[in-house]
């Protein structure tokens, strides 16, 4: 029996050592330094490499070292219990990246900033638009809602099932999105990553919003039909995107979203998991499996999420 | 009896038609075409003259069109009442800036764009900092605690006289300023200028901020002592300031402060007086001038605000 983490170009040092401190006793493995694939029972992944599970035949669950699990929905993903992280910490980070993005926008501080590039001092009033738009309401959808209601923002969100609630108008289904985006000044992309979704930030929507409105895809870089943003942004049909997740990550130096002044990047830094909020959660799982019981925060490999 | 308006170098076309509306009847004029000095009993103002106030013998309450009263305080100004702008929009449209600019710091949102403009891609955490220390807890200082407690900073706040908060820990007098100033990550100056106000921003007060923390002025210009900055800048003695506030406004181009990286200048648009919210207390001001009553929002002028 043993936990093997295989998370791809990153450091795991300090991950492995808190999962030992949790786990005392059990064998912890990095991939690739594998002594024993046979053994491997609970695989704790981000992005692994394809051909990693056909190594190991005795996996019982699998765990997802983020929110999202699109890199585990493969057919080579043995059928076994997949969990994900579900973090107040990471959602409060979500919540404040989403809020104070839309604020930054609405202040002109990327406006601002360029014009003290020229030492050009030209005062305009803030945006006004406050109605925001949110694609996925899950555990970061409501979060991002409830601290957007609270700040005075008026706030719709679409899922796939309906929903009602007190404070933020619901929407679901095909039309539903289309109403939504019709009437948002901000839309925010955080859908989890399936067939279903992806591709969802294409030019129908584009289409339908208004021409002042801002799109933050904060989801994965396969919502969005890339080539549909940048014709949507240059004719104007939307004003600006706010890009945290690309197809390709790190985005290419030669990309062209780079020099587009309607677009702000940030580096997939919205919400980054903290080891020390979330490996308590990694350690219950790998002892649930171990002892036969149900993983918490599992997702229905049906519906991908 | 009659209302000037002398505000040099703005056009108020707009502000004269709706006081029309509000005092149908009422003569209201607009600085420099005044057709009887002797008629004024009422200065609507904003950095007026000097001069003005000499030619006009029969002012019997004057109006500042902000919230601020800086330029009303002089010898030359009579001796009369004298109301500034009170407006629950203005305090929140500065409780927006405060808590934006706050938040696009931590989110590093101008580091991003800089790196964008070379097409580089470094995922840093945010910056980890939540305490807030205020400089004058009035009407805006109030607004910008309570909206920054409801984001879970943690906020502290410097008047002039002893006061008490539930979440607010409350400083004054000189060694309270440098107690709050020692333990705030992010320092905001909403105090109005007065004798002892002037140059609040100096090196005492950067010596004791911690390195990592970002000024923020939002007060005035005169606030600052502009050199003092720039040196504690250069040493790292603070990290960044955010400046919406400058001594000679609009910024010379060729002041140094437009191509400091660790400067970000706003164009003083951090909350505009909207000529539809404010302009009914002008009004009512007036008719209270006129029929002798005492005016709502009057400033003390003996404490310059
Ligand atoms: N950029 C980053 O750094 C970062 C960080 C963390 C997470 N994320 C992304 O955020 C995603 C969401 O995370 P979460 O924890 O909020 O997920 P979650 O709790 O599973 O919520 C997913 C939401 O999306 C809705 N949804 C799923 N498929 C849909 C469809 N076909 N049509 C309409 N709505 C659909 C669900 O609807 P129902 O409620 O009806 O089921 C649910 O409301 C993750 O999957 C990840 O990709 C990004
Ligand atoms: N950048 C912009 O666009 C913009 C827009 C609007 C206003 N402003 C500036 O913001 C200023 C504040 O407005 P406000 O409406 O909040 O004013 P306010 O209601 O009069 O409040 C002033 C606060 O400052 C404190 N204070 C005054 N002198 C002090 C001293 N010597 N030491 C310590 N504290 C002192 C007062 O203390 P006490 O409570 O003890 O009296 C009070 O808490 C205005 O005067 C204006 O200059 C700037």
């Amino acid at each position: 029996m043993s936990l093997l983490i295989v998370i791809p170009n990153r450091d795991t040092t300090k991950l492995e050592q808190k999962l030992f401190e949790l786990l005392p006793g059990e064998t912890i493995e990095v991939w690739p330094n594998v002594q024993d694939f046979d053994a491997v029972t609970f695989v704790l992944a981000w992005l692994p490499p394809e051909d990693i599970w056909q190594q190991l035949p005795n996996v019982r669950a699998i765990s997802s070292f983020g929110a999202g699990v699109d890199g585990l929905l493969s057919d080579a993903v043995p059928d076994v219990p997949i969990a994900r992280i579900v973090d107040s910490m990471l959602a409060h980070d979500m919540a404040e990246y989403v809020l104070g993005h839309i604020l930054a926008y609405k202040l002109r501080v990327s406006q601002y900033l360029q014009q003290q590039q020229g030492a050009h001092w030209y005062p305009k009033r803030a945006h006004q638009g406050r109605r925001v738009g949110i694609l996925g309401f899950g555990q970061l959808g409501q979060k991002v809602a409830e601290v957007l209601v609270e700040n005075n923002f008026v706030v719709s969100a679409w899922s796939k099932n309906e929903k009602n609630h007190q404070t933020v108008t619901c929407f679901y289904g095909d039309e539903g999105l289309l109403s939504m985006a019709s009437e948002s000044d901000y839309l925010v992309c955080l859908l989890p990553l399936t067939i279903k979704t992806q591709g969802v930030l294409n030019q129908q929507l584009f289409s339908v919003m208004p021409n002042h409105s801002v799109l933050i895809n904060v989801g994965r870089g396969k919502h969005l039909i890339e080539d549909d943003l940048f014709v949507a942004l240059q004719k104007q049909t939307i004003s600006h995107a706010i890009l945290d997740v690309f197809t390709i990550e790190p985005l290419p130096a030669d990309h062209p979203f780079w020099r587009c002044k309607q677009i702000t990047i940030t580096p997939h830094a919205s919400a980054l998991t903290d080891i020390n909020t979330v490996v308590a959660q990694i350690a219950d799982n790998y002892q649930r499996s171990q002892s036969g019981n149900a993983l918490i925060n599992c997702i229905n490999r049906k519906n991908g999420y």
